[in-house]
């Protein structure tokens, strides 16, 4: 199954869409927050008659196991430029809820740009080890998408000591990227504080808000996640995001528990 | 008028708050973003039953001048440390619309924390001028709060060339900070690109969210906004917030449009 139609739901009637979360997208039994914001944001943008995720936040209300899901889509503001849609993925209960705009990156102007950082240049992801999922840990989804590891923050071979996760990722079978997909990558990497003395264990996610600055160009992603303040039990992971021509396609940022430590 | 009275509305059922924009809060007519999330996120965490804001996210649909609003709050879920409330303010038609998680603060662990960077020292803010408002520019809203920019970036005197802009800000008459005013100071001061080479010009706001990682003490509190790529016609503002104690209280995010130029 494509990411496409992992994440494509069925429009049931104005504003009421059945949509599956498949099998294989989860971690522990749950599928991860960028996989379910991907599914309930491609029915918004539908929703939205915008090709584009301009920008969009979720909050993450409870687990989602594999299965059949309805998302609820409101429109609250249909404009020339940009449309503004609300939505909710439940399942009996609510698994997500979701703010959006959505728009056509294709006829926003590019006329004028200030870049204080290039795309990073960090060698070829193909000298890096693909991570591979299991059962548990590297938890399945890796194995719906193809990630590497910046060689300084593969926590696997031990971690860095920094709060940082640098890498690759790219679509299997050279599927093309959207901006949908964009959600997906802010997500799938592991937490940045694997990296650092924190603990790897579950990081639940609060919220999770992704701005899209530009369509991405096929083929690998270079994304950087880095935290710079655990406090009051938080931890927030800011992402950027540069597609294979080197522009910056997205930014995001999520805030998440840190994990109780182990008794 | 305290801030706290500024922003309060009264519940006329449940779900249902009619609140007021008040006089004076505007640029130029229609009244600031984070004002008028302000006013949303006290109804939100008052549905909420929480005194704190965790994470809050404004979509800004249309211009908000003075009068009454109604705010309409719908609770996506109640649990027992967060509660995730949905808002619309809307006066005939919706102004902004909102999703945020509520907390309280004082209740969260504090006992692992790592700081990237400590509170910043910028001297004493009384050794900088006050920014009062005009009727045009500087704008009405800054005579409701005292800001005072950072020497660097104190673009009156003329734009610093770097998308930055850092400074202080209090309430008036020693009104003690909330949770809730977190959201006003996130967006008060001048956009950052008033000190590079984009133009001084009604920057509008598509989105704006705000973490709120400490409830705030008293007095003063040092901000810093950021900018790093301006690309699709988009521009990004970062800030952090510090209050009097040096605690890092608030991260905040917002996507906003370049202003086009002049003709």
């Amino acid at each position: 199954v494509s990411f496409q139609n992992a994440t494509t739901a069925t429009q049931d009637h104005d504003g009421r869409w059945t949509g599956e979360i498949h099998d294989g997208w989860d971690i522990g039994g749950n599928a991860n927050g960028g996989y379910l914001l991907a599914v309930t944001g491609r029915a918004m943008a539908m929703a939205a008659d915008q090709p584009d995720v301009a920008t969009i936040t979720a909050h993450f209300l409870r687990p989602g196991p594999a299965g059949q899901v309805s998302i609820q889509t409101e429109i609250a503001k249909q404009g020339r430029r940009f449309s503004t849609v609300q939505a909710t993925m439940s399942r009996e209960k609510s698994i997500l809820t979701s703010l959006g705009a959505f728009t056509d990156h294709a006829a926003n102007p590019d006329d004028r740009s200030f870049m204080s950082q290039n795309a990073p240049d960090w060698g070829d992801p193909l000298d890096q080890p693909r991570i591979e999922g299991t059962d548990t840990f590297p938890p399945p989804i890796v194995d719906r998408v193809d990630v590497r590891l910046h060689p300084d923050d593969n926590f696997y071979l031990g971690p860095s000591g920094v709060p940082r996760m640098r890498g690759w990722i790219r679509l299997l079978d050279d599927e093309p990227w959207d901006s949908i997909g964009l959600l997906l990558a802010s997500d799938v990497f592991p937490p940045t504080i694997f990296n650092a003395d924190f603990g790897v264990a579950w990081v639940p996610t609060i919220e999770l808000t992704v701005h899209v600055r530009n369509r991405p160009a096929p083929g690998w992603l270079r994304c950087e996640f880095t935290s710079r303040f655990v406090t009051g039990g938080f931890v927030e992971e800011d992402g950027l995001m540069w597609d294979s021509d080197g522009a910056l396609v997205a930014q995001s940022r999520q805030i998440s528990l840190l994990p109780r430590p182990q008794s």
